[in-house]
């Protein structure tokens, strides 16, 4: 390619890997902090105050809460050991080791079903699957919440869904009652900037913004292009991936679940009803 | 009560409407954006830009996504008779036609089932119930970045949930495929000064942050703590509401779910597995 393009440099183009997406007349601080969101998985083992980690919930609570159920709870967890069972849960991600704090976010039925008992109330509608999406989608957009305040400071995070691998152990590591069951876990820490990752390409933005009704004709041109973008970015680092082949890895068989497959069981165990 | 502590001013202090809460050390224009979120039920009729919800999304694509599967997409509705349409879905919230736009969050397997198809790739685990909380779970995430994108614009939002009441007519009016739910709705828009509510009061910071492991006992001092605070707040506004009652109403029973206790039914029709 003889293509001259200048370099991506504006968040948004840098987040299509995209120099020819057009630069947006408005933009602040809070849209480049959301914009320059990276996954951190090295971290340098500087402290995160107690303090830091209440600001990150009263964030997280100011998130809206279907209902305002506030169907959710978040357990901080610093013992090391309880952190290094929980990296080994995960398959073994040594960042959730090396950060000082776990946030685990949970969809949290118990306060209310406790409620409910006391003043002898039904709570029959908890028992839904309806209910346990209300539970994961309070958590997450609680968690979000977090993230953003998290990198507002200078920290980093990163997701670990890998806690659903085993449900059971998560819940005895961290005395979860019945109804209240690990969505995810966060790890809250100071960024080592010897890492070096770059922000992660997303799909156009013409693949997941769809105007009036969906357009399934659009994704073949969008993931095409996205699978050039980012296996470019993957080549400059020495990595031979594709992600058509990573996600379609990902998503082959039960097997690829890591264990995930027996979700609804874990859930059903846990005292969620999912009817 | 003769107790003449100061009005809360700080925004952590507004959002648990506890003036005694600690004010954090650390601020920035970003925790202040998160902290005053409100839910926006009146709006102006103003218009947003197609080139502002772009932005939007780019923010929501910003945010993490498990495994960067990215199984979500939006729908833009902008059409009055099709919002109109999807107000009824939801009950008749007339915000929903008041403002000028409504994204619609879906999660979305269409786009990785058609690459599979196209690649000849099984897709297996996209029917376990594990991949639909995946894309409810990303649908969230993004969802919830271009919640506070929006906010840093000075515009107003609020999440529909009852788009869930009626999953048929909400994948009819989007012309929906397989494999692609619609999870909620967001109303984005300019709002009317004169709505006037103001920040909702939380949860006690004890009920939903636990230290190492879960703890239950917390939870009825708290629960009793906020049920008087929130009830100050709405007898200010002349409203005989108590939490306690709204929540457990709204959980009560199946026929309380207003039509969401027939998901799984609508997910299975959807095409999800749910397995």
């Amino acid at each position: 390619m003889t293509q001259t393009a200048p370099s991506p440099v504006h968040p948004v183009q840098q987040r299509y890997a995209d120099p020819a997406t057009e630069v947006p007349a408005q933009w602040n601080s809070v849209l480049q902090v959301l914009h320059e969101h990276k996954s951190v998985r090295r971290y340098l083992p500087d402290a995160v105050s107690p303090e830091t980690v209440e600001l990150l919930v009263s964030a997280a609570q100011s998130a809206a809460t279907s209902s305002n159920l506030q169907v959710w709870s978040v357990i901080e967890v610093r013992d090391a050991a309880r952190r290094s069972r929980l990296a080994a849960v995960a398959g073994g991600q040594a960042h959730i080791e090396q950060a000082p704090v776990l946030l685990v976010w949970t969809a949290d039925f118990a306060r209310l079903r406790q409620l409910a008992a006391d003043q002898g109330a039904p709570l029959d509608g908890a028992d839904y699957l309806e209910s346990s999406y209300v539970g994961f989608i309070d958590a997450a957009l609680a968690a979000q919440n977090a993230v953003v305040a998290a990198e507002s400071l200078g920290l980093g995070t990163v997701y670990i869904g890998a806690l659903r691998n085993n449900p059971e152990q998560v819940a005895a590591e961290l005395n979860l009652p019945d109804g209240v069951f690990a969505v995810f876990g966060l790890v809250v820490g100071h960024p080592d900037p010897a890492e070096g990752t770059r922000v992660k390409p997303r799909l156009p933005r013409a693949a997941v913004l769809h105007r009036e009704g969906y357009d399934l004709g659009v994704q073949r041109a969008a993931v095409a292009a996205y699978e050039q973008r980012i296996g470019e970015l993957y080549s400059d680092q020495g990595l031979p991936f594709s992600w058509i082949e990573r996600v379609l890895g990902r998503l082959a068989s039960a097997a690829a679940l890591n264990g995930r497959d027996r979700l609804r069981e874990s859930l059903l165990a846990r005292g969620f009803g999912l009817r």
